[in-house]
């Protein structure tokens, strides 16, 4: 495994889901079942599938669309082919193609792929490289000063929702409606905090890799590291990842 | 004024904003006094005004930063150098260069113009072009198919949060955080309506030719054309439209 690799799988992605955009477009009239965006997600996962497949034929890999292959392998790839499909579906640029490995419960590697932006975010051996580049989180380390967002306040709990709106009163800017393109911010050093709930493991595993390999840390709402609730932090520092779970707590 | 006009200013301060972000890379560690933002603006706004001033030398030109030039001329030129400073300094590309032409109180031409995405969409004569190419907005008249977006929420008054929360509740898809971007996406179908609160003219005045040129309705939330208020609403149709105003009263 290596950076080229991903590249593969972010070429093959890409192609994939741009057919099934030009196929809508000649469709257009003829007949009202055809589905552009479940085409391109299929076609997106399918392709990157065989690649790995016949890279790493014993690994584990677990794909949105497609479900399991070799459930249980020591290793496995976690595939969301198109993450933020209301994105996708308006033309907007904050969708991704994302990929993490685990390796016996690690998040060992990560792409997050932005298309529309051709930004190729790619997490590997413990560093982040965007578009072949090394990069790292901002030096934020105090709430006050930060530059948070999250994607769309209206999926919260009221508990949450209590929590987001003192993370809001805290912070210095706010943004929404980015879905990974907000954790990729952050890797980036734009953001300095995103912070999501209701996530599946397709949603964050790419993730974690990116932001830790950027300097980052990721965490749960509560102060843990379990992610499996989908309650997920990412933060350009620990001693700011502390003060956000603390304005959550109130 | 033709559309290669527009291009002209689009050219002039995407160079201007490119020469502000250099000079912030080569300054890092010198001091902490340079603005990137404040110099991208200013210079992005200098440049427009400049080619105006030779062209027209007649016209009025009122930009956020500089303020009037020959206020009271028959036509003038609003100019928001940088539209989404929040999403300019975090690095997503919703930021937009944002150009309107006002004739006799009436929005006769506009450009918004994504720099990140290398998008410029000029409204002239009636109609929008993207990078040249005519675009129309979707052929959604219905609030409950629409796809909506507004930037944030948190900016309400009571009233208009009430308002947004059926909106919220009455459409298919929700976005946020996209200012300009998302005017933008209405004019090319991407979205169905985009809505926001306490815009001043400089938010506006390119929006307007835009989105009408391109097919769809702009009004306020009251169900009129006065935007000075600030509260602004674009659909895709009128239909779509006097939908929103009736989930807006409620």
């Amino acid at each position: 495994m290596n950076h080229d690799f991903f590249h593969r799988l972010s070429d093959a992605a890409r192609a994939a889901i741009d057919l099934a955009e030009e196929l809508e477009i000649d469709d257009k009239g003829e007949g009202d079942h055809y589905d552009p965006v479940t085409q391109a997600d299929r076609g997106a996962e399918r392709a990157m599938r065989a690649i790995i497949e016949r890279a790493f034929p014993d690994d584990g890999i677990w794909g949105e669309e497609f479900g399991w292959s070799r459930e249980g392998a020591a290793r496995h790839w976690s595939i969301d082919p198109i993450d933020g499909t209301r994105a996708f579906v308006c033309g907007l640029p904050s969708w991704a193609v994302l990929v993490g490995v685990i390796e016996k419960g690690q998040h060992v590697a990560g792409m997050i792929d932005l298309p529309d932006l051709d930004e190729r975010l790619v997490a590997l051996d413990g560093e982040t490289l965007l578009n072949g580049e090394q990069v790292r989180v901002s030096d934020c380390a105090s709430l006050a000063e930060a530059r948070i967002s999250t994607t769309d306040p209206a999926l919260f709990n009221d508990a949450q929702h209590e929590g987001w709106q003192r993370l809001y009163a805290a912070a210095r800017l706010k943004r929404y409606g980015l879905d990974a393109m907000a954790f990729a911010r952050v890797a980036t050093g734009g953001l300095d905090l995103a912070c999501d709930t209701g996530l599946k493991p397709h949603d964050y595993d790419a993730i974690v890799a990116v932001v830790r390999g950027a300097g980052g840390h990721v965490g749960n709402w509560s102060g843990g590291d379990d992610l499996s609730g989908g309650d997920v932090i990412a933060t350009s520092s620990y001693a700011l990842y502390e003060q956000a779970i603390e304005a959550i707590r109130g």
